[in-house]
C-alpha cells in the first residue's frame, strides 16, 4: 500500500514541497517525496563514506557457541564509525544537500546524543555551523556526549532552553521539566525558521533518512553474496526506525518481489512500545505541533516514556514507511524489557568483545531469542542483526545494571490512553 | 647489535627462563628469549583476532587537503577494536598461553585504562579471572574506564591499594600518593607471586608484547601491497613502545635488509622524554624493584612524570628492543608538547572524523609536521602513522584543552638528574 500523505500542521491538507522549504533544502524534500527505487549517492558524500565504510559484517561464532545453537548469527557493526553509530550515514548527505542549497547553519535535537554527535561531525566536515538542542536529562547523564559535540565545534543547548520561545515557555510553566525529544524538536525547528541561512535536520523518522541508511543493508547484501549466504531473519532495534529500515529495506525488496521469505523484526523497549501498543494514526512529530502530521504508529505526541537507558528509543512515533509496512504485515515487531536487554548486551560483550549501546542491545536480545528458538526446533537459520552503535558513553547504565539498580517499569494502559487522547483530528 | 641480557633483580646476573616462571607461562618466556624471526599465531588466537582484524589502513585525504601537502598520509586504525586500542592484540595471546599453562587468574596494572580494558576482555574470552591495579589518579579521572573493566568481570583496585604489602606501605608512608605505573606494577607482581594459579601480564615493554603487536605492521605491508604503495616514514607514539614497534618492526626488516630506506619516528611527550632525554642503561621496570633489570632508555624507576593527559605514555622506561634500535640509529625519536598534540588531534578529528586518544595524538602531530615539511620541500612522501586508539574516554581532556586549561610544563634538568641518580649499580 502507498503511504498516506503527510499533512500540513495548520491547514491539515496534504503537505506540498513548499511546506517543507522553511526547514529543508529542495534536494531532501525531493527525496522525501520521491517514488524512485534508487537515488544516486553524490561523489562528495561517497568520499566521506569511504573514510569509514564499508562497515564489517561479522559472524558471531563465539556467541553461537555460548548459546549452543544451530543458527548462524551475523551482525553488521555500525559502531566503529567516527560518531559511534549509524547516524553518520544520514548526517553526511543531509549536510551536503544543505550546503549545496546555500545553508550555513543546521539545528537539530538529540536525546542520547548519537545523532547530535553525528551531525556535529558532518557539519564540521562541510564547514557548516551546528546547533544542537540536547534533552536536558541526557545532557546531565551523558556529559561526555556533550563534550564530544563541543569538540567538533557544535553549539549545544540543554533543552528546554532559554534560546527559543518554546523553551522559555516550558521553563516558565514547568521549571522541573527534564526535557523530551518532542520539546527539543520544537526548539530546533523554531530556531531554524527564525534565522536566515539556517535549516533543521532530523536523525530518523523521515523518508529521506531511511533512504540514506539503506547503505547498511545494501552493503550487507553484497557482503553476504561474497560468502554465498542470505539471512532468514533480519533484526534491528527501533526508535524512529532509521537503523532498522537501513538494514531491512534492501532485503525487503527481495521478499516483496517473491524471491525470498525473509522475516523482519523491529525491536522496541516495553517502556515505549510504539509499534506493538501504539495506534496507526495521524499525529504530530513533535510536542509543539510544528512538524507535519504523519500517518504512523504513535503513542501520542505528548507521551512521555519512562527514563530508560536506551534514550535513542524514547520517541512517541515511528517512520511512516516502517509503520505502513508493519500495518500491512510485512514487518513484525516485539517489545522487550530493559533488564533482559542488558543481560543480552553483557553476554554479547563477554563473547564477542564489543560493548553495545543499550539501544543496540534490543536487537541483540531478539537475535538471541531467535537463536534459542532454533535450538529447540533444530532449524539452522541465518540470523542478521544491526549492531547500530557502541556503548562507550553508556558505562553508567551498565554500572547501574550490574549494581542491580535497573528495574523494569510496567507499561500502563492509563498512560497509553492519556497519550492517544491528544491525537489531532484530521 | 644484540640485546644486552635482562638481569635478575636480586643476583644482578643474566636472567634465565626460571627467573620468569613465578609470573609468566613457559610459552611467553620462550617468546621473550626467542631468536626466531617469525612465531606462528595459534589458531585459537586467530579465531579471536578475526572478530576485529584486519584493522583498516585509511588514507587521510581530507587531512592532506587541509594541510595542502603533496605528501600522502595513511593511518592504520587500531581504535575500532573492542577494547578501543591496539592493546587487545597482545592481551589475547597472553591470556591464551597462560590458560594453556593452567593459570586461572591474571593480575596487571593499568594507567589510562586501555591495557586493563584489553586484558579484561581477553580474560573473559578465555574464562580466566582478571585483577587490575589501576593508578589511583587515573581511576578518579576516568571512572568510565573502570566501569568498562567491571562490565567484563574484572576486579579493579585503585593503586596504591590495601591489597598488597607494597600498596599498604605507600599508603602508610605517603597517604596522598596519586599512584604511578611503577607502583601498580609492583602491586600486580606481588599479588601474582603470592597466589597459586596466578600470573602477571604486562601490556608493553617486553619482547613478547612487541612480537604480538607486529600483526599491525604485517597487515599494513599486505594492505600497502594491494595498492602498490610503501611508506617513506613510519610514525607511532611511544610510551613503553608496543604500538610503535608493532607498526614499525615489519617495515624495519626491509630497511635492515637494505631493500628500503624508510625512516622511523617514535613520538613521546615532552613531560616524559625517555628516548630523547633518558639514559641508555640498566634499570628496573618498576618502582618496587621486583622486575628484572633491563638495558633500556630510562628516566629512572623513581621518576614521576607530570600529570599529562596521555596517561599511556607516562612510563619511565622503554622496550629494550626499541631502545637498542634507537641507540644504534635505526629509529629516530622526538618529544612534543601536550598543547600541540591536542591541536593536531582536533584538526584530525575535524577532517577525518575520528576522535583520537591523546596518546595517538602524538603520532598525528609528528605526521602533520612531516607533511608540512613536504609542503616546503615539494617531496611527495608516503607517511604512515599508527592511530593506536580512540579518545571516547578522554572527553574531559579535550574539554580542558578547548577551555584553555592545558599548559605545557617545561621538563627540568633537576628532575632528570634526580631520576637518573637511582639507577642500579650493575
Amino acid at each position: 500500500n502507498k503511504l498516506a500523505p503527510p499533512l500540513n500542521p495548520q491547514t491539515k491538507k496534504p503537505a506540498v514541497a513548499e511546506d517543507f522549504l522553511p526547514i529543508f533544502p529542495p534536494a531532501l524534500i525531493e527525496q522525501e517525496m520521491s517514488m524512485e527505487r534508487y537515488i544516486e549517492i553524490p561523489e562528495e558524500v561517497m568520499d566521506i563514506y569511504k573514510t569509514y565504510r564499508a562497515t564489517p559484517l561479522i559472524r558471531a561464532y563465539r556467541l553461537e557457541d555460548a548459546l549452543n545453537t544451530p543458527a548462524r548469527i551475523y551482525f553488521k557493526y555500525e559502531g566503529a564509525t567516527p560518531s559511534g553509530s549509524h547516524k553518520l550515514n544520514t548526517a553526511i548527505p543531509q549536510v551536503y544537500y544543505n550546503k549545496a542549497a546555500g545553508i550555513r547553519r543546521i539545528t537539530t535535537e538529540t536525546g542520547a546524543g548519537q545523532w547530535g554527535a553525528a551531525l556535529s561531525i558532518a557539519c564540521k566536515s562541510f564547514g557548516l555551523d551546528c546547533t544542537v538542542y540536547m534533552v536536558k536529562v541526557s545532557a546531565q547523564q551523558k556529559p561526555y556526549r556533550k563534550l564530544f559535540m563541543l569538540t567538533y565545534g557544535a553549539q549545544v543547548f540543554s533543552s528546554p532552553s532559554e534560546n527559543t520561545a518554546a523553551g522559555r515557555h516550558v521553563r516558565k510553566t514547568d521549571p522541573d521539566n527534564p526535557g523530551t525529544l518532542g520539546i527539543a524538536i520544537t526548539e530546533a525547528v523554531e530556531d531554524a525558521i527564525g534565522h536566515s541561512n539556517t535549516n533543521y535536520a532530523l536523525g530518523s523518522v523521515l523518508n529521506h533518512v531511511m533512504l540514506h541508511q539503506t547503505i547498511i543493508g545494501q552493503e550487507a547484501i553484497t557482503q553476504f553474496g561474497l560468502i554465498d549466504e542470505y539471512p532468514d531473519v533480519v533484526i534491528g532495534c527501533c526508535g524512529g526506525g532509521s537503523n532498522f529500515c537501513g538494514i531491512a529495506f534492501p532485503f525487503l525488496k527481495d521478499r516483496l518481489e517473491g524471491k525470498r521469505d525473509t522475516e523482519f523484526i523491529a525491536v522496541e523497549p516495553s517502556a515505549c512500545p510504539t509499534l506493538t501498543r501504539g495506534k496507526f494514526a495521524y499525529d504530530y512529530g513533535d510536542t509543539g505541533m510544528m512538524t507535519p502530521i504523519i500517518n504512523m504508529y504513535t503513542l501520542g505526541h505528548n507521551f512521555v516514556p519512562d527514563g530508560i537507558h536506551a534514550g535513542g528509543l524514547r520517541y512517541h512515533g515511528d517512520s511512516a514507511l516502517l509503520s505502513q509496512l508493519c500495518y500491512d504485515g510485512f514487518i513484525g515487531a516485539k517489545a522487550v524489557h530493559q533488564t533482559d536487554v542488558f543481560k543480552a548486551a553483557t553476554l554479547f560483550a563477554h563473547t564477542e568483545g564489543i560493548l553495545p549501546a543499550p539501544e543496540s542491545g534490543h536487537a541483540i536480545l531478539a537475535a538471541i531469542e531467535e537463536a534459542e528458538q532454533c535450538k529447540h526446533t533444530g532449524q539452522e537459520k541465518t540470523i542478521l542483526f544491526n549492531l547500530s552503535g557502541h556503548g562507550f558513553f553508556d558505562m553508567a547504565a551498565y554500572d547501574a545494571y550490574q549494581s542491580g539498580l535497573i528495574k523494569d517499569v510496567p507499561f500502563s494502559d492509563e498512560k497509553l490512553a492519556r497519550g492517544l487522547a491528544d491525537l489531532p483530528q484530521v
